[in-house]
């Protein structure tokens, strides 16, 4: 008689997304006149560039000829876009071809390489976060800290194994400097801990002093796995591609990671490797920035009216996330805009106890959309 | 001070894969005039169907435009093709929307569903076996208990909390009465047993009487999983999708499947699922079984040949492979074929115990080749 793993009867159930979803439709057949505004999109809306889809094209070809097709992918994906990647997005750094593993999925990576470590561990998690983090600790039985800010680990000396790092961060949007990421590798050298950095908005940094990679930073090769996503950089949600960067300077955890992927994986899709491919290989990463740069205009906008209210913090966005102190319990403050200007937003309480009273937008709706937004609100809530 | 899962340092290198390239490439160069034919490949290798290709152009149009772009798939796959998997499918088999996963991997579903169950369990095995399961399960910590067949299992009263059955099976190639497994679903009822079906070669099923889903058995809902892939049926390997049931008459491991996947998960590549959905949509299967029947007759041909001397006991083929008892060491026998006719062969005791004396042949190279390779051995091994 199997028995289950018990662990997964402790996870909440977190209805975030559901319910905002049930009161959109609800909003929609009660007020048929209405226009609805939807700023808590947390996905890609601009369609694949141009140079995406020359690359699937002609990877489709190479799969539809004898001579050319190709089976299985390497566990880790190919060789041909690995060293796209490497020569890109890791210039300057020196990562090997066999640290580098091209997945489907940054949010399979990034929970299932818990695998590779034991159970009962201490991990540090951001709150507010992503609760995928969070999901996937208490599934293994891991106990979990949460943490306020990466200063706060340091001065309680917290004695975790794994610390969690989005930068920059979802829902929050907030990037770390470069100081405060250097205190948290050295305080990590020191104790052995494992930093997880999750990347997946670094394409929408725009502060120049801002770091990329945590690999910038002396000796965080030591301690550092860097997981990295094509779904917001490329617009890449529907293809599923991602890296995940394991340095075999931490332990043995780079020959685990190849062990864990060549019994659980066969490797990502070719068409979505070959679409990613023909970016790089054609110089056309402009093509991708030009679309950040769009979600980022509607981001900022957003910002600006709230900043001006002195409801965020942050003057310059560097995510598509504006995360506001709305000053009120948050679901209450969603169906005050939803009533009133039609406007949805995601209650930041489902990030976290920390989250209960801001809200976040997001600037994944179009430009108009965004505009419009401004205008009902500064007509009503000034 | 992290610690790492001590179950992967209890995992075997099997170096089979990687041994046998090794030594084609060492064949090779040590005989450059020489042809080779590889009879040991895994993989399919004819090129997609034109209505594959015609669906993943059409899914890429809807991807690059506007207003018919869309993001994130669904966890467990898109609606649309889900109710195309269960009305050809399984159309005489009741099964919900929500008990059907579509995934990037059946690799993927059959190892990390373990996840959801308790580590520590009992787990039957056949040998010889496709070594993902046994590797997965070292993983977790389970116990594994090797079977030679169905019979032995309900004869021993084995006390095990899942059996592993693939079927038709890979490495042999043998397919299961419906009997058989008519018995096993009622051991699997009476003992509280949940069965893991791995029916990834279910579209080269030839035999009329042979069943083609484990639920055409009365109450396999209650007990059974059952893994397809479209791997080897729509000669899918570069492009990844494979799905799996989990009923809801089987506790609660619906629900747990469903949280495994929201919390890990993203979904499968839209572009995969428009390839497969095209095919069903314009009744095109009939494309997907010329390519299927294609390496079917490879493998007769192979197979008759083996049967005729009495090393194989199928006389019809029901999967790619033919098993051969060629009576002394395999890797002996893999040189052997090697050196004095250029054939490749996968040898047995890469599979198990059991397959110590067996080599696997595939029908993947073409017909030409494969007809070259029975000249030879008729030739040579009179």
């Amino acid at each position: 008689m199997y028995r289950i793993n018990n662990n997964y009867l402790k996870l909440e159930n977190n209805y975030l997304f559901s319910k905002i979803a049930e009161e959109k439709q609800n909003y929609l057949r009660n007020n048929p006149e209405k226009e609805l505004i939807d700023l808590s999109i947390g996905d890609v809306t601009l369609p694949l560039v141009s140079s995406v889809q020359k690359g699937i094209k002609n990877g489709l070809e190479l799969l539809s000829c004898n001579s050319t097709f190709s089976g299985y992918p390497p566990a880790s994906g190919h060789d041909f876009l690995k060293n796209k990647i490497l020569n890109v997005d890791y210039k300057n750094i020196p990562i090997d071809l066999d640290e580098l593993f091209i997945s489907d999925s940054s949010k399979g990576d990034i929970t299932h390489i818990l695998d590779i470590l034991d159970n009962n561990l201490n991990v540090a998690i951001q709150d507010p976060v992503y609760p995928v983090y969070v999901d996937s600790n208490i599934i293994r039985g891991n106990n979990i800290i949460f943490y306020d800010s990466i200063e706060e680990i340091i001065e309680k000396k917290l004695d975790v194994d794994i610390i969690y790092i989005c930068n920059p961060n979802n829902p929050t949007g907030k990037l770390l400097p470069r100081e405060t990421l250097e205190k948290i590798v050295s305080y990590a050298l020191n104790y052995n801990i494992l930093i997880f950095y999750d990347s997946a908005y670094e394409a929408f940094i725009q502060d120049k002093n801002a770091i990329h990679s945590i690999y910038e930073i002396k000796d965080a090769k030591k301690v550092a796995i860097e997981f990295r996503s094509f779904s917001k950089t490329a617009g890449y949600t529907p293809l599923r591609l991602a890296y995940t960067i394991v340095p075999k300077e931490i332990s043995n955890l780079n020959i685990l990671f190849k062990r864990l992927k060549s019994t659980k994986y066969n490797g990502p899709s070719y068409l979505s490797e070959y679409g990613i491919y023909s970016v790089y290989k054609d110089n056309n990463l402009h093509e991708l920035k030009e679309n950040i740069s769009y979600y980022l205009k509607n981001t900022q906008i957003l910002n600006d009216y709230f900043y001006f209210k002195g409801m965020t913090n942050e003057k310059e966005v560097n995510s598509p996330y504006v995360w506001i102190n709305v000053k009120n319990d948050s679901w209450d403050y969603f169906y005050y805009l939803l009533n009133n200007f039609g406007i949805v937003c995601t209650p930041g309480s489902g990030f976290g106890k920390n989250g209960k009273t801001y809200i976040r937008l997001t600037g994944f709706n179009t430009f108009e959309n965004t505009l419009k937004a401004i205008d009902i609100l500064k007509k009503d809530l000034k």
